[in-house]
């Protein structure tokens, strides 16, 4: 099957490799009908993820069918439309029964790192009841795939865990993929107000028909300012930081008014300077952290009520055979005006037959 | 000044009424510009509510604006243009001290039960500080209006009371003022389907113009049937009670699902059965309430914000001076198709004159 | 190997049963050690459970050691010494991903229910990662063993769903044995006052030795005027029902205080009146449900760390033998006594002699 | 009356200053009967509160008797005995409203900050109603005492913001007078493990006796590392920060488990590194903040039901007399062995000569 593989720093192939197999009981294969690329795989792809190693089959979004599924998964079967979570879990691990799968002892992120991942034709999920979620008939696929991680992750880690309550004040710092989702899912909670702060004037349109009710360009380097201006002096109730650097990290505690909550919602692969001498008297909550995922069935309904449609934060569709020319788009998203780039697999016909040459080969034919 | 006054059981009617005047340094004194009628004024009309002596000036819900306060108000000056909360707290018992000024020890529900209340050119607010909220210029006096019960009642008692989360299903039983104040207060929490129970058409039409997705004339008796049909036999996951009947308290028990929530919306006169062995394998909750209008401030919010509309539940406008046909179109709100209806005051000029006057004969004239 | 088998209404016989074999690969079989009678196997002995069928192994609290596990479990092996829950619950399903494995969709209270159960030498665990724990070394089978169902049950039934806080007061209506553990539990939250209410002296004396700080024989019917005078007249904080008759839920009605949690820790077979009318203006919550067990680690925990010690609950320790025995004292409980009693199983020895016999017969020697 | 007054920095003095008078209706005069030096006053003699003018009366501790209240002043009247909170509040500004008293924005903490405050023989508390508690006759003025700032300290900003529950591992890194108080807090919550870490023997001994079940002198620099060995590497769900100094505030970092909080209960006048990197695939929290005494009625009823004794952190008594003789005590704390110092005021029949007197003088006598 073809698959995206990390070679090293810089240096990503599609490929042919084997088909995945059942390896444990709770394993379930699944054909990757859609899959797109995460801000966290040109990480990988630039070598800053170490735990990435050589030769490994990148990426963690996706929905397939299931194609096989051992003995002991109970609530799939072959042929059942499934969206895959970025997160695997066993469900009985301490983590797992605290509730926080996205640090299961056996699991957590781990595919498209420390095992094989989405961006392949065939993936093996392991733990397939806590990892797959059914898709109604009702979501299509590329809808469908925007839930494997980065909604769930605008959702849990910026706008649940900065409390945000409705008639709230929001700013929403960065308004890439997770910003934007973040800026879908905050609306779940009628916030009066919702600030997006980005460089790039494209992606601050945007923001503007998902929702915002306010865009700043801090090319001026004016966002505090503004938003100061714009609360009255308050500042926000919570303060979405959606890009991971430390001036962002920064003018979020600047921005963050009394009893508020910063969430933060990047990937951070460096310390920040916590300002407590200004922000200690502000009774104020700083939060961090990974997706659980767990919010994927109350997300499904929300699509099925119409008060969701992720489907918005789809720019580009490309075929599965052009995925290296999706990395190179998503590498310059801003330029290229990209938010998430869905990689289509060929058609089932095509699929199959595919399957059926498989066979002979293996069978010696 | 005029004045809706309570004369005994089915007895109310327009009089001329003293001035009211300070009494406490914490009173203030509004001129009111709108007040409404709330379904409790109609069972104090009936005799139903002991705490109303005859002599009463009646009402809970008004705007005005301020015409006086005293030495010890902070917030509020002679001019402001204020919300009158149907809740009076003093801030600092015990039971306000614990967020709970429903129950405020010298306060809670007083005004047109205890003291004097809104339907009347002028009322006295006792501890104003608490009890009244200022109207941005952006929202008009009729829109505020909504905010001094109802709409903080289906918010609180019922949506909050319910704990309503995204992605929910929940049913409102009974399309009155404050089921469809529940109605518009729960889309602020992006439930995936609101089902709307009345017997009544109108009103449920209603309810799908101000956001149910699915609506049930229970004429027939079949709610119950239909709402688990609608919910693969599951159930809701909360339910709204917003008529205070025992049958409908019936209904809501035999709807709610595993981990749900009934919350009583209604003014209760009568015991109902709770049908424990039923519901205890259920783990379910049920609340019941007053409203403590601490919401206030955020519904404001949302207001300016652009999430709520409560204007949508006003469907007649009289002047003040036929506030006895209002409570004749009220009792009959159904065949009338009578949401809540606006009493407006005289126009300002007019006011003005009238004050004029009053301090001339006070003056001796 | 010997069970107690429920043969119809009012007839349990310890008999001979084969021994129980994996069905699934995530079964586990555990040599039970200890077992003890829950007031649902009365309810079971009286025919009152009609989901128990004649023939079944009843049961549902039990310690033991692992004697096989299936392929998909893996977190327990033989020979380890486990606590088995009294909730069986696949971790997987709608409601236990919603964190309510009580209602598991494949699970919930079935051992001893509509699967054989635990009054038995050896019994399967269905789903043994998430209806196992492991035992710490320092801790002894029989304190271990009330942490099966009792002491959860009175803990996330009664006072983590009657919402203790600190300072709080707190009713416990009724001092059986799910009463007496929800006092010992009750304290973990450190309120303020505890008062117990029964109708028995010894049970009275038994909760002043286990934290009760005022107790009272509602033989004379006085109980509901004195809590109101011990609380000067404001009712409690949070009132615990743990008798299940209609009587005791009129009591707990009225001496619930302005936002007070109401929480039903009983087993009912029949409805209850709710006077909504007197406590609807009282901002109260009802809760009731069926124990989770997800507290069993931190309740280890707290065993470790000296906080409780749920040994204090048992009263009699009985060989397995003498368990028909054990049905008629703990019947009469009162006269008796009886708190929990706890039934051991033959030393290892013996278990070792039978087990060798076991294979011979089965290897046909 | 003799006060103890701010001179500059380096610089208090005990002196004569003229009794305070009612300013507002809203006001108490206090005779103050007990007071005691918080770390704050300490930096406040160094020069490093910036908002303590020159000539301010300093301390925002205390216990007394109400003297005199203003006319709007409702639940206190001459003769009560109180406790001052340390922070003032209106009840009505927006902050008071959010349950946020502590940024109220006409109080907040300003006793003895930026009004004159409780290191004197009288002292205007501003708005009774909010910053008064009644003292229940069966506890003791010196008990009483704690509970003005620093046990509610200890319990909102450390225990309760650190989200404590039963069973759970807590580390208090700092054993001064306010980690004490959260040591004392702590339990009221039943966490299994206790682990207070400090460079000073005697605090550590002082924890143990006050509950601590492992104590760590950090002299060696090991904590983290014998920390970690006893969360079996997991490390805690619960970092309280009790210093304020970046040391510290790194080693929490280092300390925290998965899903874990860490509060800052310090008054912070530098910014600490915060390692993203490291934290944020953890899931944790980060609070800080300014006590809001709100739960002062909750404490007091812990202490009546035997459930806290916070007289247990008074290590040292002396007449008011003394009070610059103690700043020297508790500034050299940790060789003096001391926590919270009591300055006692002079017995009524003094005070009562003294009032005659100064009656006399104002007669002009």
């Amino acid at each position: 099957m073809k698959a995206v593989v990390y070679e090293g720093p810089g240096n990503i192939r599609l490929v042919d490799r084997p088909l995945p197999s059942l390896l444990e009981p709770t394993d379930a294969i699944i054909r990757v009908t859609k899959t797109t690329i995460c801000g966290t795989d040109l990480a990988i792809l630039k070598g800053g993820v170490p735990t990435v190693a050589a030769g490994r089959i990148i990426g963690h979004e996706g929905v397939g069918v299931v194609k096989a599924v051992g003995k002991g998964v109970r609530h799939f079967k072959a042929g059942d439309r499934v969206i895959i979570s970025c997160i695997t879990s066993c469900g009985s691990c301490e983590n797992c029964r605290r509730g926080i799968p996205s640090n299961c002892v056996d699991g957590g992120w781990i595919l498209g790192n420390t095992i094989d991942g989405c961006q392949a034709e065939f993936v093996r999920v392991p733990f397939a009841d806590n990892g797959l979620y059914h898709i109604p008939d009702a979501i299509h696929d590329e809808v469908a795939l925007m839930l494997s991680d980065i909604v769930p992750t605008g959702l849990e880690v910026g706008v649940m865990a900065g409390n945000v309550q409705f008639g709230d004040t929001v700013a929403i710092v960065g308004a890439g993929p997770v910003g934007l989702a973040a800026l879908l899912a905050v609306q779940f909670f009628s916030p009066a107000m919702v600030i997006v702060v980005d460089l790039d004037d494209f992606r601050l349109a945007l923001s503007e028909q998902l929702g915002a009710t306010h865009t700043i360009n801090n090319s001026d380097g004016q966002a505090v300012a503004k938003i100061l201006a714009l609360t009255n002096g308050r500042g926000v109730d919570a303060a979405i930081e959606a890009v991971g650097h430390p001036l962002t990290c920064k003018l979020v505690q600047e921005i963050i008014g009394v009893g508020g909550t910063i969430a933060n919602i990047g990937v951070y692969s460096q310390s920040a300077e916590l300002n407590k001498q200004a922000l200690w008297t502000k009774n104020i909550t700083i939060r961090m952290g990974v997706v659980n995922t767990t919010t994927i069935p109350l997300l499904l309904q929300t699509i099925l009520g119409g008060k969701l449609d992720p489907g918005q934060l789809i720019t580009h569709r490309l075929p599965f055979g052009e995925a290296l020319h999706a990395y190179d788009l998503f590498t310059h998203a801003g330029k290229e005006q990209a938010v998430k780039i869905v990689l289509d697999m060929v058609a089932q016909e095509e699929v199959d037959l595919v399957e059926l040459i498989v066979r002979r080969i293996m069978a010696g034919g």
